[in-house]
């Protein structure tokens, strides 16, 4: 085995990297082979196939981006985004703001819409945004927020963007493998995602997709695209039927991608939102039965990210560390304005198991007990909440 | 182990992905933690510091891109060429023309210097483009092209480039870790390379590096830089002491590529430079004994690949395709101007063993002879060659 590494047993339950599978770790340590070995296009096409699945679309050009998260949305952005381009981007939490940046850094009109963290933009705000910029090119929304835990519901959206004569770009990092995403229903025309969130895969690709309009689009461009990493009119070549070299593939981390939806397959989408509501649940009903208070409403709250305020008089970094020191758990704390306020915590992929949160509750009231804040436990909630879904998804499962 | 991946039995002596080792790929297999865990940013130390070492430099600013070579050409663009700047490319394969393209992509007046393919920029052609273009800010070259075989001595132009107010920019993609790169030494101020040549990791990450002097140019830019994924002034926060969260690392991949690292250590930058020259130049005497024909001059050959002239009436397609599928080699065919005339053969990182070289040979006269091209045999000459360069290798050794 790995000499020199020495890796510490943790449990990853920030919101990302996820626990990565002993299968999908196993499957990166394959023999690498050529990108353009026909057995190697042959998993290419299967995960293109798969990568549609989980995403619910038909699209042709559906693969994955040679980055991180943050490479699918670059990818997003500077190939549909022209200077001068009027850019709606929706700014509820860190990722809405990143996005807004690299909007400008290409030179774009950036309209931001702000939403007081942990709220969501109605239909009726983006109806007046859209009516206010009729010269819009594209609104730019995140599915799930990461740095607040908000889910933002989007039905009804294409539409009005289409209308306004607009693309739809959505970010659906955190959403991704975790809660539907339907791409196509939805009618989302640019999708991203990563696969250290739901997909449980380890951090390093960026599942992307995108449909026929947005592809006309980008066929009309004034401007050269700025990037040539990221020339998506090049790089659908290699994953499209050419297969023409353009950069040479993260082969092993596309292994482990494969794996990871091979995993997502044999579990089936809708029994892994389940699984993923049914263990936020039981979370969410732990931590307030704990005292701790949730910072989004139930009504938009996320199930793969859980934002928890930062009880009076503990200090986020002392937490956190213990629980990392004391009991190898990973939890995230808050971002931007919220940084040193919340905790977050990922149910996500791997990471969405009843046992992993009943660990997490003991260790944290353990550690806040320690620091002079005795709270009730929570695990007997927890419990309850769990098993009331249970016999729910039996009764599901059952038909 | 991994469901699903069919991954054949195969000899990668293309010029990448290089054969990579099981020490290497089990690495990857490591359990997933956090890229903010302090454990992971050990690791992250310990690469950056051996990156150093393979790079020849003391750069602060040394680190790997989250992306595969050709991102870490992005990342040397597109925060050093500001819209407008003139840039002189030396374009003597696909390499050097890709660099042109990203250039221009990133609105530069690119000054392109064509050298026919298979020959070298001498140090009075640059010194002739120079004081034809006294604004030029940036002069971009293959150390190590790919496409033709060539090995670009550098010696004495960081002198000239920086007289003349540029910065020098070097692709050394098909050198790091199998010919000296030596960037402080040399005066080189901006450098990217790959993983999956002669550092024998997987293709995914771009290890970089930047001085001072270009880092105090990219303080004084006068516009954005177009990329948000790339943006270096933001990346450096996490690569450097602040650990700044920018966009999460491809922690598996960092194994990875840290274990390569590790080996090479335990090798020696010497002793491996000196292997790879050895059994360069037995496939070399080889090769020639079989009566092929090698496209480069022996005066700037380059030791890591090699290309070779296709004999008349033989199909490339037909070649590569009996290799791969009857003794399960790949080589690779040309590129660009060079597509179907010639093949290239990587002597690269673990696939740089006399070996592997010998298998190829006698495979590629087998097949050539099933064509009705009997041609000698070539593995006596291999031998004799690398029997000589053993003997002077043991004195070497010896002190």
């Amino acid at each position: 085995m790995a000499q020199n590494l020495a890796i510490p047993s943790r449990l990853c339950l920030a919101p990302g990297p996820s626990p990565v599978p002993f299968r999908v770790r196993q499957a990166m340590a394959n023999p690498v082979i050529g990108h353009l070995d026909p057995a190697f296009l042959a998993i290419v096409d299967a995960v293109q196939q798969d990568l549609r699945d989980v995403f619910g679309t038909a699209n042709r050009v559906t693969l994955p981006v040679s980055g991180t998260g943050s490479a699918g949305m670059e990818m997003s952005l500077t190939n549909f985004v022209e200077p001068g381009d009027t850019v709606v981007v929706i700014r509820q939490g860190v990722f809405g703001q990143r996005m807004a940046e690299a909007a400008e850094k290409l030179g774009a009109q950036v309209v931001a819409v702000d939403i007081p963290w942990g709220q969501i933009c109605s239909l009726e705000e983006l109806s007046r945004v859209l009516a206010a910029h009729p010269q819009v090119r594209l609104v730019a929304v995140v599915m799930a927020e990461t740095s607040t835990g908000v889910y933002q519901p989007l039905d009804g959206w294409a539409e009005r963007i289409h209308a306004a004569g607009a693309l739809f770009l959505v970010d659906t990092v955190t959403a991704l493998g975790g809660i539907p995403v339907e791409v196509d229903r939805q009618g989302f025309d640019i999708v991203f995602s990563g696969t250290q969130k739901c997909l449980s895969a380890p951090p390093g690709l960026a599942p992307f997709t995108v449909n026929e309009r947005a592809l006309e689009r980008l066929s009309r461009r004034q401007h050269p695209v700025p990037s040539w990493y990221l020339d998506l009119l090049q790089i659908r070549e290699y994953w499209g039927n050419a297969r023409l070299y353009h950069h040479t593939a993260p082969i092993s981390m596309i292994y482990g991608l494969k794996e990871a939806l091979t995993i997502i397959q044999e579990e089936g989408l809708t029994a892994r939102y389940r699984r993923h509501r049914q263990v936020a649940e039981s979370l969410w009903a732990g931590l307030e039965a704990m005292g701790l208070e949730l910072m989004v409403p139930r009504t938009h709250r996320l199930t793969t990210v859980t934002t928890v305020k930062i009880p009076d008089g503990i200090e986020d970094r002392v937490v956190r560390q213990r629980l990392l020191n004391e009991a190898g758990i990973e939890i995230a704390g808050g971002l931007g304005q919220w940084a040193g306020k919340i905790w977050r915590i990922g149910v996500m992929g791997e990471g969405a198991d009843i046992s992993h949160m009943m660990r997490l509750l003991v260790e944290l009231r353990r550690i806040l007990h320690d620091l002079g804040m005795p709270l009730p436990s929570g695990v007997e909630a927890l419990e309850a909440q769990y098993v009331a879904w249970e016999r729910e998804s039996s009764e599901w499962r059952a038909g």
